[in-house]
């Protein structure tokens, strides 16, 4: 049996959105751009896709959604143009992020550091949340921009995005968000919040790789990432990918629509695979599971690495990981697990399983069963391990937090 | 009968391409950079793909060339972060370009310039070509990069890029091309011109829509344009568009092999093509169709309106375009013509047929057929025509230059 429970990182594409990509390969493939009947053939098939994303994300008519080549992209497209149009045309000069954002937003802001602009990294609580205090006493009058994630793809944790909102609202501050592990996974409303810009990427909800898109709340001035041709209403250039496009709205659609059913289901599952390893002795998940996405557990095994936990685990067949894909080329310590205050060690033990809604029953017990045979062996061989008195199992615990 | 004629706008996907592509959706779904087998097991297509990319493009090992969302953001990387890496954080501040270059150049270097960057854009000569000594005498010690497509989407005609990379190597200035118009139309090996960058994309050559690359001779320094999880090597970050990068791999071997084989079978039915319209009064191809792509012909036809032609042909279920796909939600004269200094009568009367090599002879001869019966029609119906005396057809005529 495989079984993958690597979901945040990325997620199988949808047989279904396969499905409806296929006609726009060699079929219905002219230029949307183009005045003839091979451009405008695909017309009705981009409308229904743009549909179907302003209903998933209950966007205005108001508002722009323009698709991009992934959230990595949306992500560089608000942090770039902002200090294009704010602070090298302006007079801001602030943006203020959290410490464990993605590396699109990370690395942008390391980019725009080294141009001049001052960036504030907001620490989280033991919780791995932003909170909103803490928001509320870094912006300036200089501020450009907020930028927080909606929800962690680390812990699953979940950031109180609407009050953060109303405060950037009163502020007159722009607030972004990357809303990437957020679809599909709980409620996104965005006439429910306050957010100027938020990115999605839909190779994270069973869409393909490579497209995702920006909401620009009010349809908002934002200098466009991509000069050129004036696709996207000149917002973002480059020929449409129209068989992404039709993937990425179906897959949107797909993923929102019943989205408590699907929470509830997902979160039944998730919930009894964590029990199970909780039953286990000195083990640690990050995080109120009632304020977490409901597919994710970050889980730390006592004595345990996660790097050799991942390789049992991938000898099961079972496809996990040390934390973001994104970062898992260096086998450094889990930064966000360090940034929440865990310890070195605790930080080197984390193992992340996120399900989807086509994770199943039978893979949770095959992975249960394989989990705590793959804890009994690897610390049956670790040092650190055996040299500690284990303590009683069978509760959830808390982390063991040390702020540094 | 569909006859497809718009080649330089888009090309249908090789069915063969498709297929690939395939399995990268749903089944090998994992990320690539997950340390799993669900991961890794992407990794050897990948490896297939990148060496095909280099085998058709001549790459030697010592250059990089980077997967991207397509040619427009190759472009907009290129031009971007040279004024970075060379002009904000450098003592250069001058871009040389061409008036003829697609919007993906134009328009960003329209923002380089609202940026205080000096741009040249270069004229071409009449037959749509940049002068080498036009080239040279524009360079300065401010100017950071020269860039000049390979070859024109508008008319086919090809740069002299092997003597223009000589004279930018000779002054020190970075040089860079658009060379999505070169690749499965005419030869292209980086070994034998010295170019610093090159954009490509792959629905140009019967690959996807949605990917391209930029090739940078001897992996030199370049600011990344998407910062993230150091996908790429750290060039490009942003999840691996895994199935796009099978597809783009294959279309290029594909288009590439036996070029010359390819180009003779292309050419031989354009020129029938272009002989055959040429027997109509009063028509005017532009440019020497020696250093033409060989699937390219932008014909002036005296007294028919580009746009009534096209509708025309439309209705014959023929795809052709009045110029850039990229600038046809305009109806303006065709600034390309302009450029090479048709008057504004003659820069609305072009009309853009671009071949493949899936184009058969049997659409060439409806082409022909439809084509003829067209230009009577709308002939019939213009007034402008209806007051001229139409002079002598029957040979190959240039095109009437009014430089302005």
């Amino acid at each position: 049996m495989k079984v993958y429970l690597d979901n945040n990182a990325t997620t199988m594409c949808d047989p279904l959105v396969v499905e409806a990509m296929q006609p726009f390969f060699s079929d219905v493939y002219g230029n949307p751009n183009s005045l003839h009947k091979f451009g405008t053939a695909s017309h009705p098939a981009l409308s229904t896709a743009i549909d179907q994303v302003y209903t998933a994300l209950n966007a205005s008519d108001n508002d722009d959604i323009v698709f991009t080549s992934g959230a990595t992209e949306s992500n560089n497209w608000v942090l770039q143009s902002v200090w294009a149009d704010k602070i090298l045309n302006g007079d801001k000069n602030h943006i203020v992020t959290t410490e464990v954002e993605h590396p699109a937003i990370l690395a942008t802001c390391k980019f725009l550091e080294d141009q001049g602009v001052k960036v504030t990294y907001l620490p989280v609580n033991e919780q791995g949340v932003v909170e909103v205090h803490t928001v509320k006493s870094f912006i300036t009058d200089k501020t450009a921009l907020v930028s927080i994630m909606w929800a962690s793809n680390e812990t699953g944790m979940i950031n109180p995005i609407k009050e953060i909102g109303e405060i950037c609202k009163e502020k007159g501050v722009l607030f972004h968000s990357d809303a990437v592990q957020a679809i599909g996974k709980i409620p996104v409303d965005l006439q429910d919040v306050h957010l100027d810009f938020a990115s999605f990427s839909a190779h994270k909800f069973h869409g393909p790789k490579g497209i995702g898109a920006l909401y620009i709340k009010d349809s908002q001035d934002l200098s466009p990432l991509m000069h050129g041709g004036d696709q996207m209403g000149g917002r973002r250039s480059g020929t449409l990918n129209v068989a992404y496009i039709v993937g990425m709205g179906l897959a949107m659609e797909l993923a929102t629509k019943n989205i408590q059913a699907t929470m509830a289901s997902i979160r039944a599952k998730r919930d009894r695979l964590e029990d199970a390893i909780l039953e286990l002795s000195d083990t640690f998940v990050i995080g109120d599971r009632n304020n977490r996405t409901p597919n994710t557990i970050l889980i730390s095994i006592k004595g345990v690495e996660g790097e050799g936990m991942l390789w049992d685990l991938n000898n099961g067949q079972i496809g996990a990981s040390t934390g973001s894909a994104c970062a898992s080329a260096d086998l450094e310590a889990n930064s966000v697990m360090l940034a929440i205050g865990a310890d070195n060690e605790l930080a080197h033990t984390g193992i992340r399983l996120s399900l989807s809604r086509f994770t199943t029953e039978t893979e949770i017990d095959y992975t249960i069963s394989h989990f705590k045979d793959a804890v009994g062996r690897l610390r049956a061989i670790s040092s650190s391990f055996a040299k500690q008195k284990p303590t009683a199992g069978g509760e959830v615990q808390e982390c063991e937090l040390h702020h540094h």
